[in-house]
C-alpha cells in the first residue's frame, strides 16, 4: 500500500428535496450574489430552476444566468462565464446540471479569480491558487464531479479536451436528489453506467500497487452500478435503485478509490476524450466501446487482475471471459460496442487517433500508448 | 436510501515516515504551543516521542505534555488535560497514541474552550459549539477516531462510559503510519479485528434501510480485516497487512458506511460499555465476547440479512452458521468470546447489567433493551 493523502471536504446533500436547501447554504458562506450556470432550458420546464430561485430569494442572494452549457463542454463557454462572473462581481458558483455543468463551473470558478488565461491551468502551466467557491445540484450521475476536485472542458480551437485539477475545486455543497435524476434518458442513463465503471476499472487495472480493500470497494461499486442500472431500464421511478445508483457515481470518483494506490493511468479516458473531442460523442457512449477494446489489448499485462475481475464481476474462471461478459452487459443494457455504432468510419478514426496520441504526451503515457498501440486498440473496435 | 447529509473535512496523511512532517501541519494552521497527550511512556523509548518533538521544533511550536491517559480513558484525565490546557494557553492538542489518547483529546479540545462542566457534553445537555483544533498520531488501528467526530470517555464516579460527538471535533489532520502500529501486542491487534468487526455489524444487522452498496462496502471491510488479521498473526512486519487494516480500520467508521441507512443502533456498544466501565475489559475483548451472544439473540428480528452475512463472509448458506463461524473466527484469532474467558462470573453480572440497562436509555434502544433482554443476551454469553 503506498503513501497518501486523502481530504476531501466537500459537502453532501442527498436525498428528496434537498435542492430546496440551496440558498441556505450558500447563506451559510455569506454569498450575496452568484453565478447561476446550467444546461439546456429544461431545467425551466421542469421547475428545477423556479425552486432555485425561491430559494436563493428567500436570503436575498442575487444571481446572473449562464445557460446553454453543453455535453463535452466547451471553453468557448467558460470564457463568457469568466467574463459574466467579472463584469458581475458574483461571490459563488451555483451549478444547476449534469457533469458538464459541474466542470465548466469549476474552470469559471478558477478563471475569475486569475488574471491570465484560463487554459494555462489546463496544460499545467499554472496551477489554481484560489477559486469562487462552487455549489452544485447535480442531475445526472455520472462524472463524479460533485464531489472531486477536477474537471474537464474541450478547447474548441484546439480540439484538446483536457482536465483542471486543484484542492480548491471542491464544491463546498453538492446537492443529490436522486429524483431529480429519474428523468434522464434510457441513453444517457446507460451512458452513465459505462462512465461510472470505468471510472472503476481505470485504477483497478492500470495500478501498479493496487490494495485488497481497494479492489472491493471497486467491485462493490461496478456490481452496484450494473444491478441498479438494469433496475432502472425495468422501471426508472424506482427511487432506491436511481439513489444507489446516484452515490455509486459519487463513490466511484471522489478519491477514495484510489488511496494507497499507484501507478495508475486513464488510457480509457485518454482514447475517448479523443474521440469526443474529434466526433462529439458522449462521453460514455465513447467509453464503453474503448473500454472492451482496451481490456482486450492490456489484458496480458496484469492477467491476475483480469482474471480476478472476470470472477468477483461475473463469477467467471476466464480472463478473457470476463472481458467478453462487460462488452455483452453493454450490448444488453444499449450503450455502443464498436465504432460503426456511432457511425465512426475507419476514415474518421484517423483525426482521433492523432488527437489520442497527443493526449498520451497530456496523460504522461506515452511510452505505452504510441500512436501505433492506440491505432491497434482503436481499429480492434471498428 | 435514506437522505443524508455526509461531510468529513479531516485530511488523512497515510504511510511510512508521515508522522515527521507533523509539525508542518500544526504550523500550516498557526499553532504555536499545543498539549501533546499521550499514554504510556512507551512512546518516549520507541523513538517516536523524540520524532515529535524534533518536528515540533522545526516550526517553533512550544508543548505541554499530558501522558498517563489510559485504555478506556477517564473523565478524570479529561479533567486534568483541560486544566493544563487552559492554563497553557494552548491553541491545538495532538494527540499520540491510540483511541482512547485521541477520544480524550477530542473531551479536552472542546471542553478548553467551555465555562462549564465538559461532562455536558456527553450528556447531551448542551452541543459543542467550538474546540481547539485536533492533530493525531494514530498508533492503534482500531477505533476509527482519527476521521470520525466522536469520542467515548468514563466518568470514573458515576461508571458512565458515554460519548461526545461533533462536526468540531473532526480531527484536523490525522497521521497513520502503519509501521507505528507494527509494535502492537497480539492481543491487541485481535481486541483492534473484533473492534473494526464491531463497527462495521452495528448498522449492517440493526438498519431499517440499508442500501445494498452500503452492505458491500462494509462485507469489503470485514473481509479485509479478516484476512489480513490472520497475515498480521502470522507475520506482524507485513506491512502491506499492517497497512490495509489500519485502512479497513478507519473506513469503518468514517461515516461513509452509515450514509443512507436509518433506524440502526449500537446495541453491541451499548451492552461493552457496560462491561468495559465496570470491569474495565479491553474494548474489543469485551466486543467479541457481546457479538455472537447478540447475533444470536437478535437474528430473528432480521433474518435475511444474517443469512446474507453468513453468505458473503463464510460461503454458508444458513444464518445460523454465520454467527456460528464469527465466533469460531473470534476463537481462533484468539479473542474471548466468552465472559468466563474474562473472569466474569454471574455475580459480578448484576452490575454490568444495572450499567447496559442504563445505557439502554442513553443509547436510546430502552424498548427494545429492557434489563431482561440484556440479561439474556449477557447470559448466554458466560
Amino acid at each position: 500500500m503506498d503513501n497518501f493523502t486523502f481530504c476531501n471536504p466537500t459537502q453532501i446533500e442527498f436525498g428528496k428535496e434537498k435542492e430546496k436547501e440551496v440558498g441556505n447554504h450558500l447563506h451559510i458562506i455569506g454569498a450575496k450574489k452568484v453565478l447561476l450556470t446550467y444546461g439546456s432550458e429544461r431545467i425551466k420546464k421542469d421547475g428545477l430552476f423556479d425552486t432555485v430561485v425561491k430559494s436563493l430569494k428567500e436570503f436575498d442572494i442575487a444571481f446572473i444566468e449562464l445557460g446553454g452549457i453543453v455535453s463535452n463542454p466547451l471553453l468557448s463557454k467558460v470564457y463568457e462565464g469568466i467574463e459574466v462572473a467579472k463584469a458581475n462581481h458574483v461571490d459563488a458558483i451555483l451549478s444547476v446540471g449534469g457533469g458538464s455543468v459541474l466542470d465548466s463551473s469549476k474552470a469559471i470558478a478558477a478563471g475569475t479569480l486569475y488574471a491570465g488565461d484560463v487554459w494555462d491551468f489546463f496544460l499545467g502551466k499554472v496551477a489554481v491558487e484560489r477559486a469562487l467557491p462552487i455549489f452544485d445540484i447535480i442531475t445526472l450521475a455520472a462524472t463524479g464531479s460533485e464531489m472531486n476536485c477536477g474537471g474537464v472542458v474541450t478547447n474548441d480551437t484546439t480540439k484538446q479536451k483536457y482536465a483542471i485539477q486543484s484542492p480548491f475545486l471542491f464544491p463546498k455543497v453538492s446537492i443529490i436528489n436522486p429524483e431529480l435524476q429519474s428523468s434522464v434518458s434510457k441513453d444517457y442513463l446507460v451512458y452513465s453506467a459505462s462512465d461510472i465503471i470505468a471510472h472503476c476499472i481505470e485504477g483497478y487495472f492500470t495500478a501498479t500497487v493496487q490494495p485488497t480493500l481497494i479492489n472491493k470497494q471497486i467491485e462493490a461499486i461496478i456490481t452496484t452500478v450494473m444491478e441498479t442500472t438494469e433496475k432502472l431500464l425495468s422501471n426508472p421511478k424506482d427511487y432506491d435503485a436511481r439513489a444507489e445508483f446516484a452515490w455509486a457515481a459519487t463513490c466511484a470518483l471522489n478519491g477514495l478509490t484510489y488511496v494507497g494506490t499507484s501507478g495508475f493511468g486513464y488510457p480509457n479516458h485518454m482514447i475517448e476524450h479523443a474521440l469526443s473531442a474529434i466526433c462529439n460523442v458522449a462521453h460514455g457512449a465513447g467509453l464503453s466501446v474503448v473500454m472492451p477494446a482496451w481490456m482486450r489489448w492490456y489484458k496480458d499485462k496484469n492477467e491476475a487482475q483480469f482474471a480476478r475481475f472476470a470472477k468477483t464481476i461475473f463469477g467467471l474462471d476466464d480472463a478473457k471471459a470476463g472481458i467478453d461478459a462487460l462488452e455483452a452487459w453493454f450490448t444488453k443494457i444499449g450503450t455502443p460496442t464498436k465504432l460503426s455504432h456511432m457511425n465512426i468510419t475507419k476514415e474518421t478514426l484517423e483525426a482521433v487517433i492523432d488527437n489520442a496520441t497527443e493526449n498520451a504526451v497530456y496523460f504522461g503515457m506515452k511510452d505505452l500508448y504510441t500512436k501505433e498501440a492506440i491505432t491497434k486498440i482503436l481499429t480492434s473496435a471498428l
